[in-house]
């Protein structure tokens, strides 16, 4: 195996491959990129056996083949050489030797055979979907996605295709068992999502990444992300570059059900004006996830905390509402996390009881709500 | 104790005191700043016994009085308070309310006679000294203390005033054991300070602050930094900032018997060049601190390193030597830190033998000299 390329490119390919790649892997292959030659072409492969990344760059391949190397150190040494052409040759023993100018290293390498192969896919399996607002909805649901290993049916999101008033509707869901975030978005269509399936917050970063990164390519009118979805798999294709990852086996909770719908005190605020109060108050609430206590009456709203270490807090809001009194408790970090996600300028939050879960919306949104459970007073 | 202050003031304040104060401190009241009235002024001050800082800035004072409050947390609660007017008021039991439009907090506050007293000093006692030359002088040298505790007398800067030809000198000098960094002005002069003394490492990264953060006086011809230099304590002041440090206790161990004379073997190197060649190298020996290699001959000089996990690494560079061959270890890191605080585009390499220091010098800048420790071969 032997090539030549552009040090620029070889680097972005590597800075690319990056974040998939584990840090501390018990595996010691998966801390390797696979580099093969496809004819004039360098692919790169890295992997985590839950995420894969797969991205290529033209270059002068004299002698074709594959070759595994720390895709750190790599990266490492590519980042320090200077913008010219990069000469990579491999070795009988699996190393490879990269010249650059007058730099040459010698690179412990591992067999590529080793390297654990990606699921196939072909051309035909991939469908088009809006770059824009598959972007959109990873961001508006995956932080609500859990964290706790134990709970792994919650730590994707959920991904569905449904009907709403007869038009074809695509779904996102997360929940961490204290919140959710759901959004839908309607004139959207994929095939054999009916049954909906969970990607891997992992996953979705990296198409998030991936969308973010690549640039609309010329001529394309609505700017597309080409999707294939297997029953194992999820795979994101724009540019040429490929983000595959696993679904999460299992079921996702009945979240329908959690929603309120009885929840018939209103209250309209200002995202600005509430993510500002909610910040200052959470001051004094930060360091043992006490909650923050809401005083609604007509007119006002009072939101306080305390902590034993530091002391309390409280402020009023303005509101136009008049209906009974309420006091309730929310952890003050998820409602903060629903407020960055909002994109409008006014958000209706909507309580029952100090039991009930309140709900988030954006006013003048629709299809997009978060929920939160309410804190024990 | 009673005050209004515009927040924006009162957050610069605690922003700049936040540095001083240890996160992790067994003393629970240095996590505090002392907040004092003096007549239409508030004056902060924080310290970890072994630095402090104090700033002063306009408020309305309607009681006079002092109050001790966690620094961290005042912090928090100020940033995220709207530029407006804040209401401070101490009450019996030390706590503290601070009011801010519609916000209220109480805040924990402890006894502020406990705040250790920072040592006493008069405005006699300061001098004047130019702001650039300090900034310079610290900076290149404390990236070359000892962070080692128990080499205390390695942990600051040695700052002495000498002659060179019958001019007045300051000089600073630090060094870790493996490596020094010695700087020489001519022209300056500082009173009390023939016998040297040994400034720690964060006091002068507080003074380095204090120097970059402080814009100069109008009609200040020259910018200047004001210093008061007593038996135990450096003391520096600038536009009302006060920064204070101990001395740390104990002799300077005799560096200038370390600095080699016979290094024969002198090579004239691009700074830029060499600097990004020892970061090509270094990839390949950064895991377990092993040495980069240098084979110098006749013409040229090659750079190399390898590691038991990765490979190796070596780099052609040409230079006019005509000299004896030599082979030298020197740790990369060292040398990358010499060249990052020269600033002229040549540097000399000064060697002598595989046993002996090599001196990194700055072309054409008189008075600043790094040098290396070898490694074994």
């Amino acid at each position: 195996m032997e090539f030549r390329i552009n040090r620029r490119d070889f680097l972005k390919g590597f800075a690319m491959v990056q974040t998939i790649v584990e840090r501390r892997t018990t595996i010691p292959i998966l801390s390797n990129t696979l580099i093969q030659t496809d004819q004039n072409n360098i692919t790169l492969t890295a992997t985590d056996l839950e995420t894969a990344i797969r991205t290529h760059f033209p270059a002068t391949v004299t002698l074709q083949g594959q070759a595994s190397v720390s895709a750190r150190k790599l990266f490492e040494i590519l980042r320090e050489l200077p913008d010219s052409e990069v000469h990579f040759t491999k070795k009988d023993n699996n190393w490879v030797t990269l010249t650059c100018e007058k730099s040459i290293f010698n690179i412990a390498g591992m067999n590529p055979e080793d390297f654990p192969p990606l699921p196939a896919f072909t051309e035909e399996d991939f469908h088009p979907f809006p770059t824009r607002q598959l972007g959109e909805m990873i961001e508006k649901t995956v932080f609500a996605t859990s964290t706790e290993e134990s709970r792994y049916n919650l730590n994707g999101v959920f991904f569905k295709a449904i009907d709403i008033d007869d038009q074809p509707t695509i779904r996102m869901a997360a929940t961490d068992g204290h919140r959710l975030s759901l959004i839908d978005r309607t004139g959207l269509r994929f095939s054999n999502l009916d049954r909906g399936v969970i990607i891997p917050k992992k996953g979705l970063l990296e198409i998030k990444r991936l969308i973010a990164d690549a640039a609309p390519r010329e001529g394309e009118q609505e700017d597309l992300v080409h999707l294939s979805l297997s029953e194992n798999s999820l795979v994101a294709k724009k540019n040429g570059i490929i983000v595959l990852t696993r679904l999460i086996e299992g079921e996702f909770p009945d979240y329908e059900s959690v929603i309120p719908t009885e929840n018939d005190k209103r209250i309209r605020l200002s995202r600005e004006g509430f993510t500002a109060c909610l910040k200052r108050i959470s001051t004094m609430a930060s360091e043992r996830g006490e909650g923050l206590v809401f005083q609604i009456r007509k007119g006002s709203m009072a939101v306080s905390s305390s902590s034993q270490d530091f002391g309390d807090a409280k402020e009023e809001i303005d509101i136009d509402y008049g209906g009974e009194d309420l006091v309730v408790s929310f952890n003050g970090r998820y409602l903060l996390d629903a407020m960055a996600v909002m994109g409008t300028e006014e958000v209706s939050f909507e309580l029952k009881d100090s039991m009930t879960a309140c709900l988030l919306q954006p006013v003048g949104e629709i299809g997009h709500l978060c929920l939160v459970m309410p804190m024990k007073l």
